[in-house]
């Protein structure tokens, strides 16, 4: 049995993730909500006695069954972790992650693993390996082509800070952008079907950033990636569904293409025996490009719980 | 027998380099000075015949061959390959290379070696090889802290890009600088013997960009290790004098440094059995951190050229 407080001053946030710090986001949230009252999913939890729901790929069911929900508060900028059976009722609104630092963590990772194969980190750890002591002289990052596909908020911030560091930059939207706009700025814009084999065509280093949509799955497939220049390699922090799994394989082996990291595979973990997993020239991290950080994040969800809160009125 | 240009136009340059490439060289320095009689060497050189050599890591006793030397154009911007026997007559002056590309690439080398270590590429790595999907939530660059040993040319640009990126920047030099200079705008200056240990203690990811001298042979030793906060990282790019070995496979072994990025070792290619060359943390880098580059380095190269030629007069 839980402590119920009564009379209730402050709102009672459930918080469902295995993969955030609760420590920190209790500690950050009660900074900015004094009378919250912030508890840990358990089997005890009362349904009713739950107002808002702090969540990333919540159990399936169990915010169906919290009868008082007002909100369910996304601890990531996509919702598909929110799709069927974990999801809340029809009629609970679901808020977004809005964390200003969460774009330039993506940023800082595309650039960790575009600067990984512009200094030919992976050729020189396999020689490493074998004890061979063989190089090239490197190129300045300002002869190094990096071609980003999608032109979202992560999108562009990654396309800014790399240009920043000197990176010649061009980024593909589906739909034509304005080359007008201020934060586009050194970069050259693509557009299209035909933009993407243009600018595949002239890309060393090429960067996933799509959002998954039945347009952009399978988009890293056989066709993209023969009209890249010999020897170019590929990041992928979309989705693992961006990729076509056979065709990246097959270019890694016939060696036209040199390398790739992967943030994101289809399915996470992967099943053993994945080829992507297990790939001598593909470098895997566990989903981890980029995080929201209570420090950064807080603030919009405490705004929203305020708002809803208000709404509803004293209990 | 090779061609005997009469009368000379131009100087004779003797291209000496198992490192650099003869071809991009020669196509630059001719764009600058069209009468160049660009040569590589061979042993059917005539000695006789040799203006100006432009060298890295000349044969032992060539250059003291060649009786009419004008100058030795260095192909580093270190010295220490054209000492002793593989240097020219004690009267033929030697010119150091003048590259502005020069420190910018090391720059870019440091922020991979470091985006490297902060993003935990050799932990996830690691995992990987095991099969094994674990994660923590990553941090920002804004929250790692960044200490540079060296504040020279290339200290200074590797700093600044840091800084740029996002890093919390400390930046060691023996002898105090002027913190109002504007160059240093945003780094945390330390200096002194006790200032280096200060820094260590606050440092995440240690970089060496030190000269290698008397008092900086072996700095890198117990002593300085012992003060990084658990969990740290060092970053080698100075010459592989700077490390006492033994300390660092110490600090390695007991988990109190997660990893080291070294692009330098005492001995290269490395002897082996070189504990550092196979030790399972420490990714070593074929000295590849910077090169000159044709492109932003003929032109001094030529000025030089053309400043002696013009001295001598015609022949």
């Amino acid at each position: 049995m839980i402590d119920r407080p009564e009379p209730r001053e402050g709102a009672r946030v459930l918080f469902i993730s295995d993969y955030d710090d609760p420590n920190a986001w209790r500690r950050e949230l009660s900074a900015l909500l004094p009378g919250l009252d912030f508890v840990l999913w358990s089997p005890d939890i009362i349904p009713e006695l739950v107002d808002f729901a702090l969540a990333y790929k919540p159990p399936a069911g169990l915010l169906k069954r919290l009868p008082n929900l007002q909100a369910v508060l996304s601890l990531a900028a996509g919702l598909d972790h929110l799709e069927g059976d974990r999801g809340p009722q029809p009629h609970v609104p679901i808020v977004k992650l809005e964390d200003p630092g969460f774009a330039r963590i993506m940023a800082e990772y595309v650039l960790a693993a575009v600067l990984r194969h512009h200094r030919e980190f992976p050729r020189y750890a396999e020689l490493q390996s074998r004890s061979l002591w063989t190089f090239e002289a490197p190129l300045p990052a300002s002869a190094r082509r990096v071609g980003i596909i999608g032109l979202g908020q992560m999108g562009l911030a990654s396309a800014r800070l790399l240009r920043q560091v000197g990176f010649k930059v061009s980024a593909w939207s589906r739909t034509a952008r304005n080359p007008d706009e201020p934060a586009f700025e050194g970069l050259t814009l693509m557009s299209g079907a035909a933009g993407l084999l243009d600018m595949a065509a002239e890309t060393d280093i090429l960067v996933c950033l799509l959002p998954l949509t039945v347009e952009t799955s399978g988009i890293i497939d056989e066709g993209l990636l023969s009209r890249l220049p010999q020897g170019a390699a590929l990041v992928n922090v979309g989705r693992g569904q961006h990729i076509v799994a056979d065709a990246l394989v097959s270019a890694l082996d016939r060696g036209s293409l040199a390398g790739a990291t992967l943030d994101v595979l289809e399915r996470e973990p992967p099943p053993a025996g994945d080829p992507l997993w297990t790939h001598p020239k593909i470098f895997v991290t566990p989903h981890v490009a980029t995080f929201p950080r209570p420090e950064t994040a807080a603030a919009a969800v405490a705004r929203s719980i305020e708002r809803f809160w208000r709404a509803a009125g004293p209990t």
